[in-house]
């Protein structure tokens, strides 16, 4: 009763945004209260007040992650974190969250309080709402499907189109960690696997661990924005690494970008750390990702101000487009900005019978 | 490295609606602009226009379709409309969409390209645009989640609450058919993973398949209301079955409400092919859900105007509480109305290696 297909070509071929580009280009858009639709953080539309932004992802157990390490509340807690990431990167507050999970019989009603209680924590630290959801079984495991809801004034939000050359480029805190704690877990899953009898060896690695199990998300900078009275001229949250995020922004803002090297943040655990991996920390920086710190630019007279943020990190600089967007290395050399493609796409692991991996 | 659980209770005990009113219990409403979170057909915002009405669903392969039977078009256009008919079940105009789909290496570039057509179809169909949604890789066979989005005036919306003593009970269609046609389905199904040399047998059935593979929303019924004044009491939009969309407007009216048996419309084609199965048609039509037709009520000062309403059917009553929501039966007989409970939630085709139906 299927339908043979004609032709078939494999989605990785595309890459993720390959693939939405070509499924979304014959998209008009009709109706008139739709501000911004796909290419951004978030979308944003007009129902007559403030705009309304809202960002929707999924979780899917096997993809985006892995019950041996990752616990239930902590689960919930970054389901609803990543999303309300993205409502601040439009400059704007999260107000509401839904929250939909489809619920295989593996689990029980005490699990899913478990998760619940994240989600709730997440909820209160955030001062957003939960207002609905769709909760069903799955055949699959665990899948969650989390959309966020803001709102900002017309005046105030932040595309990724806005840079322009001369500005700063700037992020909110350290890059990389988020991976090597997933690098830490996923070794240790596999001794584990070897070797049940062996409690995991965690100790010490608490801050790397800790951003990538329950990371959080930059209030603190919007906060600090609206009350220093700067607006960014663009930006983006890492979910996919610096290189990736940078690109985005300049794509998005017919612009080129240096990054120096030596300015890029790297938590001191997550060096070390690198290390042991023997991998370059400076690549885990640029291209680990789940970091969900913001990367945005200002105009070089907001400099005073960004001075003076909190966890703020001055790294490059919006140039011109023909001059492209590049890497300045500690040892003088200039490269081209590569970012990892579509990694859910690309890797092995999406292949059945292989186990779930995030790797670079 | 997974923690073991002090105590499991299975899901299937509490059902979906005991699941939610459990890990929901504990949620606090905080920001103000919330004006109704979880207990209706959509979510309600309020950023300082209109208000902003938000629904969601997902759509898990094996649970919720069967690509055995569902064209890919149809599945797209049937998770987008599933949605938009629970914003039109708020009184409101639904005018965005954010698509979201987990994809098996199994599907290609030309597989999700038929889902998209069936995404674009129902978008033009009703005026709505996509904007956002996240693509992934899934383990686990094709999932979607669909968020909706719509707006209303504040004197416009309307929630299950409003139902009193003496308002009419309506419906906007007949019920049964989609259910009677994955019946159909279901069969051809089972005959062809038997004989798979056998066509199947769909002849003379469009009508209830297409009840099934590709349901339509109420726009109609909603531009109605507008045209000619009318705002009905209460509405739900009818994916459950007739009785249970009816309880949950009386429980959340906290009224009765008496169902003539012999009122509820049926299509000819139901009918006979309920019979054909050896199945009550009534309890298709009361049990059989996915019609997306909406169930309202109206004051009776409204019968008139009601009554001039293209393929509208009065169907019962709403009456105290203390008299409880009953049918009354074309032979005279009164029968408390039973609600089916979770089905997804408390049949065999949860458990692994079980075939996915959809039975009463």
């Amino acid at each position: 009763m299927e339908k043979k297909e004609a032709q078939r070509t494999e989605i990785g071929k595309l890459g993720e945004f390959g693939l939405i580009d070509k499924i979304t280009q014959d998209f008009q858009l009709v109706d008139p209260t739709t501000v911004k639709a796909v290419g951004d953080d978030a979308a944003v539309i007009d129902h007559g007040g403030k705009l309304t932004v809202i960002s929707t992802d999924f979780l899917l157990e096997g993809i985006h992650f892995d019950l041996m390490y990752q616990p239930l509340k902590h689960l919930g807690y970054k389901a609803v974190v990543v999303n309300l990431s993205d409502i601040y990167a439009m400059n704007a507050i999260p107000s509401q969250i839904t929250f939909s999970m489809g619920l295989s019989n593996r689990f029980s009603v005490e699990s899913v309080e478990e998760l619940y209680a994240g989600v709730r924590a997440a909820c209160q630290n955030y001062d957003v709402d939960l207002i609905g959801g769709d909760t069903t079984s799955s055949r699959q495991g665990l899948v969650i499907s989390v959309t966020a809801l803001g709102h900002v004034s017309k005046d105030d939000i932040v595309y990724r189109s806005g840079a322009k050359a001369g500005d700063i480029v700037c992020v909110t805190g350290d890059l990389g960690a988020a991976y090597l704690g997933l690098q830490i877990l996923e070794r240790e899953k596999q001794l584990f696997m070897a070797h049940p009898d062996i409690q995991p060896d965690l100790e010490g690695q608490q801050y790397l661990i800790g951003r990538e199990l329950k990371p959080e998300a930059r209030r603190d900078s919007i906060e600090y924005f609206r009350k220093a009275g700067v607006k960014p001229t663009a930006m983006i949250d890492i979910s996919d690494g610096l290189a990736s995020e940078i690109l985005h922004i300049c794509k998005s803002s017919g612009v080129g970008a240096f990054i120096e090297e030596s300015k890029v943040p790297i938590h001191p655990d997550a060096e070390q750390m690198a290390l042991k991996f023997k991998l370059d920390p400076i690549t885990c920086a640029l291209s680990g990702g789940e970091d969900y710190e913001l990367l945005f630019t200002v105009d070089p007279g907001d400099l005073e101000k960004v001075r003076y943020m909190p966890s703020v990190y001055i790294i490059g600089e919006i140039v011109d487009r023909k001059d492209g967007v590049t890497l300045h290395s500690s040892g003088g050399n200039i490269h081209p900005m590569k970012a990892q493609g579509w990694k859910h796409f690309t890797w092995e692991h999406l292949y059945d019978n292989q186990p779930p991996t995030e790797s670079l």
